[in-house]
């Protein structure tokens, strides 16, 4: 077998070669704790290959990669599944100037968007009432949706291409809930739309028969894994896959070297080639651990009175739920925080998110069961709450994207937004899935579910000290008085 | 003192927390050597902030890297300079169409052209003949660009800003060569028109009289600094500064929003802040005791009677030449591989490379000078030598860059190229600087150049099995029997 890439670098740290090269630090840095890091960090010098044009030792690692996922090609990420959305909407977007795309993708699929001036049709998915989140798109909302563009435009299913580039789906979610990819990639298909799926946090599917299966093998044309996520792989790192002929390789490959350094680090590619090694040796035992504690952490709380976790997820993640009770998510992240030292992924109005991963080991699953059953016992029953589930907002559209996010714009209060139209995305952080749109409109709903965000203590972006911006169009949609009183906070994005 | 970002991180890793959140390896894997990275890599959990709006913890080194080099904003990087230079000129293409660079400048900054859509007028650098490197580029150079330009366009000066949205500028050049950027900077700010410097080689500038000044101190409006390149801190990370009225901060944040990941790495970053400690309290110091080794080095390798060292560039770099001899740099660079260990950072035609940096030791230096002293005594000299300097070829443009990377190509032998459009950037690498930029034009003297390279076994990429891709134009330019006989090389970009 060949040796890893953190072999190799193992062999060139403990070699007495003196460095010449970058990086600065010479692996000389005695910094306790990092000094590690500095140990195994070089650049592309002999024998170590080119992430950008690989050829030999970083080739075998995407091959390594290629190969746990049943992949045609895999190429390496150390600018996250961020750099992998760009590049892969970049890549289709030469074939038409539609995109469609599930409402809750990551803000780069937005991003993305913008950077190629593509039109944005939005697939909703379902709401799971009982939880508050969202669940899956369905092949069905996506025909739908697909005719209804055909219909607009006046064109027949053939060439339906011709208006769309792609689709853009997020499977599974951050909460954990999947779509059925093989159902939707065949319907694309039908249609000759390629489908890029954002599955950052399903890197583990596939490697064990309880969990979903990867989306490369359910017929997805591009695929992106965050290795780092549900992985043992450094933060930032990630993989793209690339599949069938809808799409083209050497225009992935070239966005793939636009968006990521020229100097990617040897030590988050070491880790990711470390990642995949595990995966492929010990991830079905590791799993099928996982789910023997998770399966012994759902029986214990099941004494939980209001307490409950969402079923809907696959076994990685725990949407733990207060829904209906006088306890938000927020309040209980901070008590398991702050009373038992468990550091949850994130909270949401009515739950807190864990993500559990082949790494994690009895004591946390233990420490959090003991946690939930004392919690619960404090917790009581609340019927009328202010709730706002994901996505019961659909604001209007008025400007496209890439207009509305690089015209001057105004910062008004939030109160005297209503009418406007969004210069900038709003989002709760995490996940940093968009509640309005550059380009879309403000409306008295979707205020007052931002009011009660901030209320409640969620981290809103896209406010600025209690201000949003609006775009500073001609037309001035009813808003004349307003963007007089704040013409001081005009702002044209490109200096003076 | 305010605690940095690494303290922070130890602190986090040596409590009792559970981690029920990303990355998905949960300090967990036992890596023998690599162990060290998963222990302080986490997330954007409570008390570490938000890279992409930061507030605490990374606002604060944030101002620490803008209080070391003067600036009023700095922004850490984690995707390398590549994103800075992407950010930077993506945050002035608002302001006008026309972009001027120096013609040396990194990949990147045609990256950035090619997604701006932006029309790129060239400054070269002048030539140093005795080292066959590129030289300095003039505020004088740029003064009569810009003429030309508002000459052609029947406009005047005071109008220049509608016509160019910038320049870009690389001090120093990866040799380690400066330009006048005060200079540069004053005539360019009488145009209203903003200076970009790549300065990514020249993070320590400013810290030691005996270097060259800062470019933000300098009048830059906005500076790259890669602080893994000369500064102790790991690959991948770099800082992009911002300055004056004639930029936009917005702009610049929402740009570096959306090139890096929305996952950045706390190692990476805790590094950058741990770079810039030592900057601080040892720089001064440790660039003294690095001037005293070159002092002695150089006095050491006077007696060569071939290798000599430019005495054109800043102090931290060797640019150790062989130029008039029967050797190649590409040999001595191996030579100094193979038999002495001493890794070189790059080989030129006539020249080697070394990067110096305040974390070298005497050990080093002392090799270097034994290993020079040693093959100096087997050079023989030689007369007339294929020499080509960089820049010595001024290719004719035909398309626009973002015409001419998007649209099909063909690939042809490169020796059938002569009068095609290029459809592929061709650069040497390192240090990947292009030779010929997509949309100029195969002339015979550039053929032959790229044999050269290829026949001394250089790096040349853009070269696909010794074939160069041009572009499949309806206009053929006397290349009807090309284009005929390699059809089957033609490749869309879009998939089928």
């Amino acid at each position: 077998m060949k040796k890893g890439l953190f072999e190799s670098l193992r062999n060139y740290s403990e070699s007495d070669f003196y460095p010449f090269h970058m990086p600065g630090h010479k692996r000389r840095v005695k910094n306790d704790g990092l000094g590690e890091i500095y140990r195994y960090d070089i650049t592309e010098i002999d024998g170590f290959d080119n992430l950008h044009a690989p050829e030999s030792i970083l080739k075998e690692a995407e091959e390594r990669a290629a190969e746990l996922y049943c992949s045609e090609e895999t190429y390496y990420l150390i600018n996250g599944s961020t750099s992998g959305i760009l590049s892969a909407v970049s890549a289709v977007a030469g074939r038409a100037q539609g995109l469609i795309i599930a409402r809750n993708c990551h803000r780069a699929v937005y991003h993305a968007a913008f950077l190629n001036h593509m039109e944005l049709y939005y697939v909703y998915p379902e709401i799971i009432d009982e939880y508050g989140i969202a669940g899956p798109v369905t092949a069905e909302g996506l025909e739908c949706l697909i005719k209804e563009i055909l219909r607009k435009a006046g064109t027949e299913s053939e060439k339906a291409g011709e208006l769309i580039a792609g689709a853009v789906v997020t499977s599974p979610t951050y909460d954990g809930v999947s779509s059925d990819i093989r159902k939707i990639a065949d319907l694309l298909h039908g249609y000759g739309i390629p489908l890029i799926v954002d599955q950052a946090h399903g890197a583990h599917f596939g490697l064990h028969p309880a969990y979903p299966e990867n989306a490369v093998k359910e017929g997805a044309d591009m695929v992106i894994h965050s290795v780092h996520k549900t992985l043992p792989a450094p933060t930032q790192t990630a993989l793209i896959h690339r599949n069938g002929a809808l799409t083209d390789g050497e225009t992935l490959k070239k966005y793939l070297r636009i968006y990521q350094s020229s100097s990617p680090s040897y030590v988050l590619m070491a880790g990711t080639d470390e990642s995949i090694r595990i995966a492929k040796e010990e991830g079905l035992q590791r799993l099928e651990q996982l789910l023997h504690l998770r399966k012994e952490f759902l029986k214990k709380i099941s004494v939980c009175r209001y307490i409950k976790v969402c079923p809907f997820t696959e076994p990685g993640k725990l949407i733990i739920s207060v829904i209906g009770t006088s306890m938000t998510g927020q309040a209980l992240y901070d008590i398991l925080r702050d009373q038992y030292h468990l550091q949850m992924e994130m909270a949401s109005a009515s739950y807190v998110t864990a993500i559990l991963t082949m790494m994690d080991e009895e004591e946390g699953l233990k420490r959090l069961a003991h946690a939930l059953i004392q919690i619960d016992q404090d917790i009581i029953e609340k019927e009328d709450q202010d709730r706002f589930s994901d996505f019961t907002q659909r604001p209007a559209k008025r400007l496209n994207i890439w207009e509305a996010y690089a015209v001057p714009f105004l910062e008004v209060g939030l109160d005297q937004a209503e009418g406007g139209t969004a210069a900038e995305f709003i989002n709760l952080y995490p996940p940093g899935i968009p509640i309005l749109v550059p380009g879309e409109v403000f409306d008295r709903e979707l205020i007052r579910e931002i009011q009660f965000y901030l209320e409640s203590g969620y981290t809103v972006q896209g406010i600025f000290e209690h201000r949003v911006r609006v775009v500073k169009s001609p037309q001035l949609h009813g808003m004349e008085d307003c963007y007089e009183k704040n013409k001081d906070y005009l702002y044209h994005r490109t200096g003076k």
